[in-house]
């Protein structure tokens, strides 16, 4: 039994890294590589995914999977040998259905594209970028029809990132959502507006660099086990639990940007390194619930970072490194400001009460496209006239508007929504963690993260992928996935901010 | 006809594309990877290795390799695609003498190997180090007896690198060398000491970096391409000739070190640019004679770097860069510190008059160690009691002693004999170079080096690896590997500055 169950655990590995070297091959672009190194980066990318592919989908590793099937029969449904088992068979099948040379190409075609996204978006040229959006969105539909029938052709782009969600869940989730939102941003743009202007200042990248080093190191993000760079749009990665890496990016005249970043991807990067090391290099450290990994960030980033309790104890430190730009500037004053709600054009800088609404835009839009009721060429005008719709402003370029995430770049149609499911999985978390340990904010207030880490860490972070995100949500917060404790988070902080 | 060889070309660009991932998985490993890295990243890169070397020697690239001979039988010996075929007939009959078991393991513990090294080194502690050398030199044996029968036990070891020359050439060319060398340095030794003391000082990172950046830009390094980073240990690698990457690192207390380092790999990074890009992703973009390589990176290392046109350029900006430490010292001063002789403890840091004996000093003990006439572990006392005898001086630490080279560690048992030769082809080179460009001195004080680029490229860069060093610098110099340029060279050069 164990010998069978040791046999497929190693074509796993074999799998795994070869996602480890795409997963490089990425990061090294992102981060480092030289503008001329795109084309042979892309036939590289391309060949790796398709091997990986090749190797999952072989018949070798499904004998062996028949056979681990066998021999996890009848153990605890919930170990990790049964759930491993269990992920990747839900894995196999899935892809089973997609072509090897789909897989190559669109390997290629998103690697290239990333490249020319970069371009597009610093030149502020949308028409570059097009012909290689309407290629991925072209594969996107076609990497739907793999998986008919469906619900919703939707539902296998979600999947491609969520398996736990359909997509007229998410439906549901932002009909619940959108309405309390806009009412509370109505309300707050009728309230006394709050002064940010000193946060616009000239803030030098350096500190602001070690400022997120120094709060990133506090949340227990491990430096022998990861890296902080600098890429054009930040995210995290990994390679194996013994190499998991996060990027920012640093804008010298935003005081809170980097910040933000660097809490939201060492959420991520935290996420990863709780993983029990018995999972490593299996898809139980890389067949992530997106949702699940979003609200890992995201509680980083909001529920801890734009906190009161977290302000009182960093302010001072942060105050004291920037004494030009925040001497006349208090506690309560600088609170209100990195809590400002209002309109904005950029979806990661975005407020709490509105970040929402950024996401709800971008899933419409990529719903209109995959239903074919928006071609590509359509788009920044699209893009422009919805956001009019949800914010009232219009993006001033398409740096500002369409071109502002990398996401499509990458072929990641699908992906948002787990942004704001994260953020509402986030909060049914966090009301968790405060039943069972009652004195979080002095904790916080402390800089003491240990017992908040820990939580996650035994409640979530150990399992990997283990769970999906509703079964993990049911478990640990005995409710399905709910938006009211978001909804009733937001109005209670914006209500305190704003109507005081 | 051509499609036979376009069958063949494109399972070579495989080949390629994997040994890219691979070189991609050492520079990150070098340059970037957090220390928990360390395990996971030998498993990928042992994975790697051998899926490249089954490849290489798979049935079918064995069939397209077999169908492209017949191919090109009959066309030009000389063109592309002949000597391609050539050169990869070359490779295939070395890489089937190697078990596959072998190249996956051998990558496995040089890949582990190397960071043990890095903290070896750091740490001043051979002993961490030794049972990992133990094995790469196990191994490096066993690869030769995979070579049985042959002239001599290190020729197989030696090919690896450098597929040109025999041991015997290796000795020969050694033998010639050495004794007008000591000679040399012993008379060196006895006339008035060059004052170099102000270049121990204070020199902080940003001006160093800034100073080797602007040298090698104006050497002609295409950013666009390339990248420079810190290491351990200076390198030079490339993914694809759109990608090809340097690194140096930087002592504040040295002023020389990080900029020669520059120039150094910047001369590797050059020669691979300027490579025809039809020869891109096969071997004679990957299969380089190390003596050609390294001949390039000496000449603009030494030839270069180290001249008086040279610094009649650049010393004026290099001394207002670091005014409190040179405002006092003028050119003839300075331009004598950067060309002193002496007995010193690192290889890299060498004069040209001492640092063939540095090379003669490993080739001895890697003769050696593989003629099973030393230990690994008696190999400190032994480094130190050579060093003792070439040197006179004896090495005050490992980190300063055996464990200063990172070649060991990768596995590069063999590599250093073309350092040494690499200098002796340099001035071989340089010889001719005069005689085309006869104003050469002029340039270079202008900081000109587009004609002595363009001349590189044209007689050696753009072939690639399609010719073996003796068959290139016949081809050029119209004479074989000669120490006799080389020996007449130093002696001029030394006599000028030590005469004077």
């Amino acid at each position: 039994m164990t010998e069978k169950l040791q046999q497929f655990k190693e074509a796993l590995h074999e799998i795994a890294d070869y996602l480890a070297v795409f997963a490089l091959l990425e990061w090294d672009q992102q981060v480092n590589m030289p503008p001329a190194g795109a084309e042979g980066r892309s036939q590289v990318m391309s060949r790796i995914a398709e091997q990986a592919h090749n190797l999952s989908v072989s018949a070798e590793t499904i004998r062996l999977l028949e056979e681990a099937e066998k021999a996890v029969a009848g153990i605890d449904p919930d170990s990790d040998d049964a759930r491993l088992v269990k992920v990747s068979r839900k894995q196999l099948d899935r892809e089973l259905k997609v072509p090897a040379a789909w897989v190559s190409d669109f390997a290629m075609t998103t690697a290239t594209a990333h490249n020319v996204w970069e371009e597009a978006k610093a030149n502020n040229d949308f028409s570059i970028f097009r012909p290689h959006l309407e290629k991925i969105v072209d594969m996107r539909k076609q990497y739907a029809d793999f998986f008919k029938p469906y619900d919703h052709v939707y539902d296998p782009l979600l999947h491609f990132f969520e398996q736990g969600l359909q997509t007229k869940d998410v439906v549901e989730i932002f009909a619940a959502l959108r309405p309390k939102q806009v009412e509370l941003i109505k309300w707050i743009s009728e309230q006394p507006q709050i002064k940010d202007d000193f946060l616009h200042g000239r803030f030098p990248e350096k500190d602001q660099w070690d400022f997120g080093v120094e709060v990133i190191k506090d949340f227990g993000y491990d430096w022998n086990r990861g890296r902080l760079d600098k890429a054009v749009h930040p995210f995290s990665t990994g390679f194996n639990l013994g190499d998991i890496r996060i990027t920012t990016r640093v804008y010298e005249n935003l005081a809170t940007s980097s910040m933000f970043s660097c809490m939201h991807e060492a959420g991520h990067g935290l996420y990863t390194m709780g993983a029990d090391p018995a999972l490593d290099r299996t898809p139980l450290t890389f067949n992530y619930s997106m949702v699940l990994h979003e609200s890992q960030s995201r509680l980083w980033e909001n529920l801890v970072g734009r906190s009161k309790p977290f302000w009182k104890h960093y302010y001072p430190k942060f105050r004291s490194q920037f004494p030009t730009q925040l001497g006349n500037v208090d506690l309560a004053i600088f609170y209100k400001a990195v809590n400002k709600v209002e309109p904005s054009f950029i979806r990661v800088e975005a407020d709490e009460a509105t970040y929402n609404l950024h996401v709800m835009l971008r899933f419409e839009i990529e719903l209109a496209l995959i239903e074919n009721r928006l071609q590509v060429k359509d788009l920044p005008d699209y893009w422009n006239a919805k956001f009019k719709e949800y914010f009232g402003i219009t993006p001033p370029d398409n740096a500002r508007g369409v071109l502002q995430d990398v996401h499509w770049s990458s072929g990641y149609i699908g992906y948002f929504p787990t942004y704001a499911i994260g953020n509402v999985v986030s909060v049914q978390l966090w009301e968790s963690i405060r039943k069972d340990i009652p004195n979080l904010d002095e904790q916080i207030e402390k800089a003491e993260f240990k017992p908040l880490l820990g939580w996650l860490v035994e409640k979530v972070h150990r399992h990997g992928a283990k769970f999906e995100c509703q079964e993990l949500v049911q478990r640990v917060t005995g409710s399905k996935i709910d938006p009211q404790p978001y909804l009733q988070y937001i109005e209670t902080k914006y209500t305190e901010i704003y109507g005081a």
